[in-house]
């Protein structure tokens, strides 16, 4: 069973007070990109691996998915997300992604936010939601970058000119990774971007857009904190169609 | 026009002394994976973009091409792969990628490596190829990874226990970079891994795979100097199919 951080009240205590789990995904900066690769929702059912506090789900219900199932490893999220609607169209259930089972064909769209970094066999997950999804059906998740992840110590450095600066070591070994995020020792599994794209393509996935987060020249004036991600790929989107 | 810092003679003189121009294919680490996305050769027509001294050129006529064409902008480069051959079936003419023309469905594989980082407009060259490439024809190509050039000062440096490291900053700015590789202010140009996948895809190519190098054990053992490769994505391998 993966670990499950999130019902680690340290953990849940401090991730709960993140601006997107406070004031839902208009604070999550990827939200418009991500946003942006959806299909039209109009009468498609749709599932959320790792739901959260289910502000996607009720999302999608308001741009008009006839059902959302939402799925989280976490109790605790769960039991929130279910407080936060009385919309039977939504069901969200306790599920653990890395042994998931989903009924075939059932959904149109399979969408996921930066779940899947905690996962050991993403292969696994992925002919799941293929095999879930019917022919067309999109698959359209962030994770957090190949990148950002890979080094043993992932913090910012400078350059000589001193600017900002992010080190990528370890990037070819995959595997675990080991940091510390409002709990010592969450344990998220390294993957390069060569081997999430490949994954997909093996299971049977078109792709049919990659995204590396980047901050636009609104949303840094907005924002100035958001600027340093100019600098660094912190975020990986994609877009895959069965 | 294109910088032609392969006609530099400085260049050209510390250029022609890499191991992969001396020794040819078996001395690019790479070879083995670019290899791997190859289709059969047999019979087929095939447009080297990029060709240099000609190895694949004629690697490729080995392989059972029909014919090849190697298409460069340096005339000391076209000058020597001429000399080298004395096979009918490969061509070779000064061309610069930045303007290229090629004739509609003339070829079945479209290769190239490490080339395309030199291009300022990569998606015209990518429209240029689809159209001179047969339906389910094949573009397999190298680059320079996207995070091995995307810094200001992209060179080793150590993270806190003194492991190799890799900086990484103006990832998200795209456009040019002047590195000194054997003459001073070499003009590359940076892309986002995410830019040249959509530009393929919106061109209407498939992704079929992408790598990125990593080398193997047994390479370790052969060449340990190889190990640092482990700590960051140095070139990005990319299999599309029209």
């Amino acid at each position: 069973m993966a670990q499950n951080i999130y019902d680690n009240p340290d953990f849940f205590a401090g991730y709960s007070q993140l601006p997107r789990q406070v004031e839902g995904l208009a604070a999550a900066p990827e939200w418009p990109a991500l946003r942006a690769m959806l299909p039209e929702l109009a009468g498609k059912r749709v599932v959320d691996l790792g739901c959260g506090f289910g502000w996607f789900a009720r999302w999608a219900r308001s741009a008009g998915a006839a059902a959302v199932l939402g799925l989280d490893l976490s109790q605790a999220m769960i039991a929130r997300a279910r407080a936060e609607t009385t919309d039977a169209a939504i069901r969200y259930a306790i599920a653990d992604l890395d042994t998931l089972e989903l009924a075939a064909g059932a959904f149109d769209l399979a969408y996921s936010s930066l779940a899947f970094h905690y996962l050991a066999d993403f292969g696994r997950l992925a002919r799941t939601v293929h095999q879930a999804l019917v022919p067309g059906g999109a698959f359209i998740f962030s994770i957090e970058h190949p990148i950002y992840m890979a080094a043993s110590h992932p913090h910012w450095t400078a350059d000589e000119d001193g600017r900002k600066t992010w080190p990528v070591n370890r990037y070819a070994i995959e595997g675990e990774r080991r940091t510390d995020w409002f709990a010592k020792g969450v344990v998220k599994y390294h993957r390069t971007i060569a081997t999430t794209l490949n994954t997909l393509i093996e299971t049977g996935f078109a792709l049919r857009r990659v995204g590396e987060f980047a901050p636009s020249a609104e949303q840094i004036a907005a924002q100035p904190s958001l600027e340093e991600e100019l600098e660094r790929p912190m975020m990986l989107l994609v877009s895959a169609q069965r």
